[in-house]
C-alpha cells in the first residue's frame, strides 16, 4: 500500500468502486482521460458505498452547507478511485493542476467556497501543501445532474 | 476530402459557416486558441444554416431533453466548424481531450447527461473510440447567452 | 517599470493587493497554480482597493450591464495582481489562453459575453492582438460565492 492509501487508510476513508449509473444513463466518456503527462477529470459527483450516486438536493434548502462540505469530501474520494483505476497508482500524481467546484445552490446561498473546502482540505491533508495545492474556482449552479448537490472536475499532472 | 469530412456527409451532416452573431453584439476573442500541441475551444452553441445561433429556451420546459440532444449535436458541428477552420483540416486532432457541457435547465430538469451524449455520440462515431474518447462535464445554467438551450467548451491535442 | 505596467498607468488603473477574504472564510488553495509553462489562474472576482470583494448583485436586476462590464474589468485587474505576484513578472506571459467567464445572472439577463468583454477588452488592449488573444466562455450562473457579480477562471501560457 502507498504513502495516499496509507493516509486514506489512517483516516478512515475508503475509495468507493466504479460509478453504478441511475437506470437507463449511458455515459459514453472516460472518467479520466490522459493526455501526455495530463489527466483530464471528468466531472465526478459523490458516490455511496454501493457506487451510487448520492447527496441529493440544494445546498442552503433541502442540504446544509456541513452536509455539502462532506459530500465535496466524498467527491474527492470517487475522484481518487477514478485516477487510481486509471493510472494504476495515486503515486504517478506530480502535482495537482485545477479544481473546478460546483455547488447546486438555493437562491441566495453563496458560501460555495465553504462546500468546496471539503475536497481542497482532504486533498492536501493527503498529498501535502507542495503536491496538493491547486487552482480553484467554486461556484453555483442552477441544477446538477441527477440532482446530486455537488459535482467537481480538474487537472492533475503526471509524473514523467 | 479527409475520413471525417466523408463520414459527416455519409451522415448527411454539414459543417456550419462562421457565426453570425446576433445584431450588436462584439465577440473579441478567438473561436478556437492554438496554445503548442493543443487547441482551446470557445464556449459554441447551436448554428442554423445561415451561421445564425439557434436552439433558444430552457431545457425541461421550452425544450424537450430530445430537441436538446440535437441542440448538442448541432453544436458539435459548429466546433468541428471552428477547428477547421483554424486548423485547415479535421486531421491534425489527435485526441479528444476535455468537454464540458452547459445545458440551460427549467427547475428540476437534471437529465444533462442525456444532452450532451448529443456531442459525445458524434463525436465518438466521427473520429473513433480512441480519438474521439474524451472527459467530460454536464451541467445545468441559470442562463447561456442569448437564450441558447445548449454551450460547450472544451480541448484536443493536435498532431505534433 | 516594464511595458504592460505602463500601459496600465497610462490608462489610470491599479493593481489590486491581496484578496481580503470576508470574516471567517478559509481559502486553502492558490490563486494561481504554475505547472510547467501553463499558469492555471483560480476563480477571480472584483476588488476594491482596500482587497476586498466589490460589485454584488444579480446581473439584469440589481446590476446593469455597464456595472457588470466594470466589474470584469476589475476582475482582469484582480487576476493581473495574482500572476504578478506569483510570476514577479507580466512579461513572463507569453500568450493568453483559455478565459471562463461567470456572469450571476437574473433570470432572462441572456447578454454574458457583454459583460465579460469587460476582461477581454482590457486584456487585448494591454497584451495586444497577438498575446493578449484567448479562447472565452461567458455564461450565466446561479449564484457566485458572497454575491459577487462576476467570477472569472483562465490558464495562460508562459515563456519557457
Amino acid at each position: 500500500m502507498n504513502v495516499i492509501e496509507q493516509r486514506l487508510s489512517e483516516m478512515g476513508l475508503v475509495l468507493p468502486p466504479p460509478l453504478v449509473p441511475p437506470a437507463g444513463v449511458v455515459l459514453p466518456f472516460r472518467m479520466v482521460r490522459v493526455l501526455g503527462n495530463r489527466a483530464l477529470i471528468s466531472g465526478h459527483g459523490p458516490q455511496n458505498a454501493d457506487g451510487t450516486l448520492g447527496f441529493f438536493g440544494r445546498v442552503g434548502a433541502d442540504v446544509s452547507t456541513e452536509m455539502a462540505y462532506q459530500a465535496a469530501q466524498a467527491t474527492a474520494l470517487s475522484i481518487l478511485a477514478s485516477l487510481k483505476r486509471e493510472l494504476g497508482s495515486l503515486e504517478r500524481i506530480s502535482r495537482w493542476g485545477r479544481i473546478f467546484g460546483m455547488v447546486a445552490s438555493a437562491p441566495g446561498f453563496s458560501l460555495q467556497p465553504h462546500v468546496i473546502n471539503g475536497f481542497s482540505d482532504l486533498i492536501i491533508a493527503l498529498f501535502g501543501e507542495e503536491v496538493g495545492q491547486h487552482s480553484r474556482t467554486a461556484i453555483g449552479m442552477a441544477e446538477l445532474p441527477f440532482g446530486i448537490c455537488v459535482e467537481i472536475e480538474g487537472e492533475v499532472e503526471l509524473v514523467d
